[in-house]
């Protein structure tokens, strides 16, 4: 299948693009590298010493004899260039990453707010624009987030994207009817993708784009069984209270001794999924597109939930690493309960990596053996989610 | 009140500026003049000879000895203007009209449609931000649509804003809970104002923004009192196949002798307001804001429904003018019901101004007065809602 993979040179993006080489499909990686820039805006870098993009895909070429190709495009401003990719490569297939991805980036500034929501509003309406004009009937694939759906609610288990309710008719008799789940987002960056939920449904509805929306939990580990084939195909690692993501920044904290950092009480439940079950989970996707005519496809795509002190803990003993609880830089609930629907990929065959599978050691080890490169200084989260947090609130919003 | 209106050169908001100015309120306005840069575009005018912003406040100052403020400047583009002028006036309230508004317009082109979401997205954005960053405690009122809920369902009235459900708790017994009404909107357009909602819902929630957005109908007439003051102070009239909205144009056509073009079977049913109610909604809605705290408040800004064919039969008794069926450019259901509540806004005493009470005959008028100045070419609606409309839908998506 021919694949082109929008923000292929990030965390997921590139795990995924060598993941769909090696499978045999033919790969275009389209990236404007904007994620490495933020990297230099910050002044940090991935722990592990990523390659440039050319170095990358000459070293996936020897390893595998498998070519992907490379355009530095700008999907949020170069659309024309994007439609000419899209009448030149023809795809069947589209994966869409090509945002920036970061809760606690989206909070930093009123600069950071609006060029999350300018460059992923923009990135996902210019796609859609342009396979509508180019007549592309490829199928896309995009990355939501588990946390379209905000945390708290009834008890009951999040379902894939619609929600069974029941609403009153003319006559006023309660009717059932499948709606897409009420998005409540936690963050700017959240929001975005509750944004893009929308566009798909307009798209998908007018002129009958078929769309899987895959709304993932956090992600763990760093290698994948690609990516390990060469120093030169490292996956990128983020350590820094932006982009670092709970798990791999409590392994990271422990390999250098660093206190772990839990925000607030501890008490959020959070889903996660390993990189290994990402790269498998999007090639599921392809392979299982919506028909013609359907509505938008949307799996959940997380394998287990857990609470984010009760990570910490396993840390802590794994690696005799303190726990500090600092101020939780969200505006959310101290506490939440999460269940999650995801029988869609059990069905499909996604046997999942979980925690107890010993790959927690495989993250240590990347972070002890890179962590002269870590600088401590950026692991604290330094964004704040409001002006102040004198009026913090109790209860999920 | 100091009340800042954004977008305030336009159809609704010139005589919403004079009219607040007329109730007292201190009013600025600020516009970059973008609708007239889309007659420039389109090669179009407004039937009515509307003059210069810097002429029509020298005359509303004459005539009413009232002074209205004036800024040239993009809200989705100058991001820091619109903070420095949020601190240097501090304004009590914010009226944000400053939107592309015309749904075919919306559907032209993709470049059309990228710039209708690039636009409206990043202005209602800047200014979401532009209010957190200056801590500006003004109360937001949003011009919405209508067009959001999408018409038909299940033959309940629309409610305002928040839909009564029951959905199941995690031990499968149904409860009941509210929630923003599902979107369907039939544009790239409508669709703007759905992105708008999400982005409302998430800064009241994170940051207590006070927001009021107004679904508000199709708008019909032309002159509210403060606007037939001097012929200096008129309104826009738009006629074309893109900013004409529909009962204008009827009463437009049969002004000229033109047949009366009803697209499709003209079953749609839409909801309708008059010009005059506009401007005193708003006054109300600014009298009445949510309290601190308060979720977003959303009326339905809208005082009767009537289906399309109904309104040309109408039209074409009163003039004698023909009925012209041509096809639907939209892509859309050719009959629906509509039923909509608007409880609030006669709670809080509007009287509206119904089609019996003969304004027909003043906008009739108007067209008459200024035949001379239409182009009949620019009447028809150009615009498709799809590639190619072989695919027409039977029923309500």
């Amino acid at each position: 299948m021919k694949v082109v993979v929008l923000g292929g040179d990030g965390f997921c993006g590139w795990p995924t693009s060598l993941h769909l080489s090696s499978r045999g499909h033919d790969v275009t990686i389209v990236d404007n590298l904007s994620r490495r820039n933020i990297d230099n805006e910050l002044e940090i870098s991935s722990l592990t010493p990523i390659r440039p993009p050319g170095d990358r895909l000459a070293a996936w070429r020897q390893v595998s004899n498998h070519v992907i190709g490379f355009r530095n495009l700008d999907v949020a401003r170069d659309y024309d260039r994007l439609c000419a990719l899209l009448e030149h490569e023809r795809p069947d297939a589209i994966v869409h990453f090509a945002e920036q991805r970061a809760a606690p980036y989206s909070m930093k500034s009123a600069r950071h707010k609006r060029y999350t929501v300018d460059n992923n509003v923009n990135a996902t309406h210019n796609l859609l624009a342009a396979m509508v004009e180019t007549a592309c009937e490829a199928h896309l694939v995009h990355l939501g987030t588990m946390g379209v759906y905000g945390y708290g609610s009834t008890g009951a288990p999040i379902p894939e994207g619609y929600l069974p309710v029941r609403i009153r008719d003319g006559a006023g008799n309660w009717v059932d009817r499948e709606i897409l789940h009420p998005a409540n987002p936690g963050s700017v960056y959240h929001m975005t993708k509750v944004l893009d939920q929308q566009l798909f449904f307009y798209y998908n509805k007018n002129d009958s784009l078929r769309i899987t929306d895959l709304h993932q939990g956090i992600v763990w580990g760093t290698q994948t069984p690609e990516t390990e084939r060469d120093e030169r195909l490292i996956n990128r690692f983020d350590y820094d209270g932006d982009y670092g993501t709970v798990l791999n920044r409590f392994l990271m904290q422990a390999a250098i001794g660093y206190p772990l950092t839990v925000h607030g009480t501890g008490g959020q439940t959070r889903a996660f999924i390993h990189i290994r079950d990402t790269v498998r989970c999007i090639e599921l996707a392809l392979l299982n597109p919506p028909e013609a005519g359907d509505r938008v496809l949307i799996r959940n795509q997380m394998t287990e939930t857990h609470r984010v002190r009760d990570l910490a803990r396993l840390v802590a003993r794994l690696t005799g690493a303190r726990i500090d609880f600092v101020d939780n830089p969200r505006f959310e609930a101290p506490d939440n309960d999460l269940a999650v629907e995801n029988r869609q990929f059990l069905e499909l065959g996604l046997r999942p990596v979980t925690l107890e599978e010993g790959l927690l050691q495989e993250v240590m080890e990347i972070a002890r053996r890179y962590s002269g490169r870590c600088n401590p200084d950026r692991i604290p989260c330094r964004s704040r989610w409001r002006r102040t947090h004198a009026a913090q609130i109790g209860t999920a919003p």
